[in-house]
């Protein structure tokens, strides 16, 4: 890669180093409260023709920056990637979620599943990491992800958002040996991939297990934690992408932290219900964290969102290992001045807990 | 109350005492899943003409058990009465949730707000109470209940469900005054609400705090536990609904169990996301648990329902203190046989476990 990282607060983080403030990002930070992210998402016409055009994905991938002293950039693309690669036909209806064309219910439309082709149909994506690589000119590191091969299941066999996706559900139950072929197929599906994000450019690799709190603790290890422990596995075993501190993230998961933290990974997302000092005691100094502040904060005033900021940073305290974010992506109605003031005051105030 | 209760297994293990067999009854178990409820909701034209019409109600409660060997009746309402009897007029419109024609915003719509009439607008549901008694001639226990006082203010804040109920939340961080004085005037109105209920028959109290887990740690409770605990000293400082063992039940919030436990709650319910044997260690033998198949289980194959009661059943153990429920309520799909066999299963198995 051509260019010296200039700042690496985020990637120190996620290795437990010593930092000079608490580096800080914002999960979708390239989203639809940023006007100029609204204005390139008309241009590009649809949310598929925006995340596919690797231009118009930099492009946003690029905005936050511009504004805001962020510690790290996430590639513009979906979780849904993988599964529309796979031929189910992802597209976005107006103001309503995901939806696939062509969802897999049976043991004939499991069987059928492939692992897509990394320099075919997804590679638009590594051209897009390609691409803001390039742009970024080493002012922060770039994340990769993926959705995690529950989450991704639970929209394919589903094939839309749904509160208990209990179609997936019942075919754990009734299925089981179906469903593992599903998500071991997406395991592989999802640790490739990783990997040729890691070759693209991409410097940190994160997991978004959006769905994996659906799940009790049990089939939780089964269905979700098992085949992202696979991935770490796969990751860890590669030449590059062992390279690159990988980050999961499993909402509404707070239950789990201890079995996640013995996947190997460098780094755990937590949400909002947890405080980080009881996570933090919980990981205990296995991996780091990142968190949590409640996305509604955004809407609060100024000072309630200073002092929230303080809280999380608080809570974490003094230690290496903290990347401040949200819990849960940031909304539409968010004032972008608000996430500048956030940001500020993370750097701000993590300056000031370093100097004790 | 004329007849002798037949059956106080419920009871029973609400106050931890021993009993033969596990007792259980089911979230929403007078619901869409059973045609003869559709039947009668044809009937009343509306969910509210059902709910409000104490002959119906009455109706709907006792369908289930005809059915099963349920081993608690739970008053057929909605857990948005006291704000529709605030004046905020509650609709459900077709296949969507429910709906406030005039949501509460500023300071001045909630000082208008008064604890409702428990003989006047709220005397359908007194009536109901009694009427249910009535006709359950002592078969078994029958359960009061109301929203919590954070999980009406969700509803009657954003005027209609939402994923995150963000409204209410800016509230809570930029009026915190005017938020808990429109979480008292609710406290206040739920207290007198199960007194009343308490009154006109009921013999234990449920408190649904279906919201409470949108929350972190402190904002719960600052905003949700704090109020269920108001309710609770209220209820245990007046003569009749002292004797009624109370259960709440905060979705989603498992990592708040042991401060729920110290609010002089008989019973707390649980999701299926905690496991019970972690659960009960929590609750260190303070209050009973209730709880926690997942409801989508309900969807799987018989053998695997069984399998799964007979899991959560293991996982409590044989000790006394425990109600099997579902963590969440019954879903419209599930056939009703599925409820039956569950029934008996947990009946058989609760049988085998005390002769272990």
């Amino acid at each position: 890669m051509p260019d010296v990282l200039k700042n690496d607060r985020f990637l120190r983080a996620l290795r437990r180093e010593p930092t000079d403030t608490t580096p800080i990002w914002v999960m979708r930070q390239a989203g639809r409260y940023l006007p100029e992210y609204r204005t390139t998402r008309e241009r590009a016409g649809s949310f598929m023709g925006l995340a596919q055009n690797p231009e118009f994905a930099c492009e946003v991938t690029l905005q936050p920056l511009a504004r805001f002293e962020l510690d790290a950039a996430i590639l513009f693309s979906d979780i849904l990637t993988i599964p529309d690669a796979m031929g189910l036909g992802l597209s976005f209806a107006h103001g309503e979620g995901p939806q696939f064309a062509r969802p897999v219910r049976s043991a004939a439309d499991i069987a059928k599943l492939a692992v897509p082709d990394m320099d075919g149909e997804l590679r638009y994506v590594m051209d897009a990491v390609r691409l803001i690589r390039r742009e970024l000119h080493g002012r922060v590191p770039l994340i990769g992800f993926s959705g995690s091969p529950w989450t991704l299941a639970c929209y394919m066999v589903e094939g839309h958002g749904s509160k208990d996706f209990a179609t997936l559900k019942s075919l754990c139950w009734n299925e089981p040996k179906i469903t593992h072929q599903l998500l071991d197929t997406l395991a592989r599906a999802v640790a490739a991939y990783l990997i040729a994000q890691a070759g693209a450019g991409a410097q940190a690799l994160m997991i978004f297990d959006t769905w994996g709190g659906l799940l009790g603790p049990a089939p939780f290890r089964e269905f979700s934690l098992r085949y992202m422990a696979q991935i770490v596995a796969d990751l860890n075993a590669d030449p590059v992408s062992r390279e690159l501190p990988v980050v999961l993230f499993s909402k509404g998961a707070g239950a789990h932290l201890h079995e996640m933290a013995d996947t190997g990974c460098a780094a755990l997302g937590v949400d909002w219900t947890i405080d980080l000092a009881d996570a933090r005691r919980t990981v205990a100094g296995k991996v780091a964290l990142q968190g949590n502040l409640d996305p509604a904060i955004l809407r609060a005033s100024p000072e309630v969102i200073r002092r929230e900021a303080r809280v999380v940073l608080d809570s974490y305290g003094n230690h290496p290992g903290h990347v401040f974010n949200l819990g849960h992506g940031i909304t539409p109605e968010v004032d972008p001045e608000c996430v500048k003031l956030l940001v500020d005051e993370v750097h701000a105030y993590g300056r000031t807990l370093r100097a004790g």
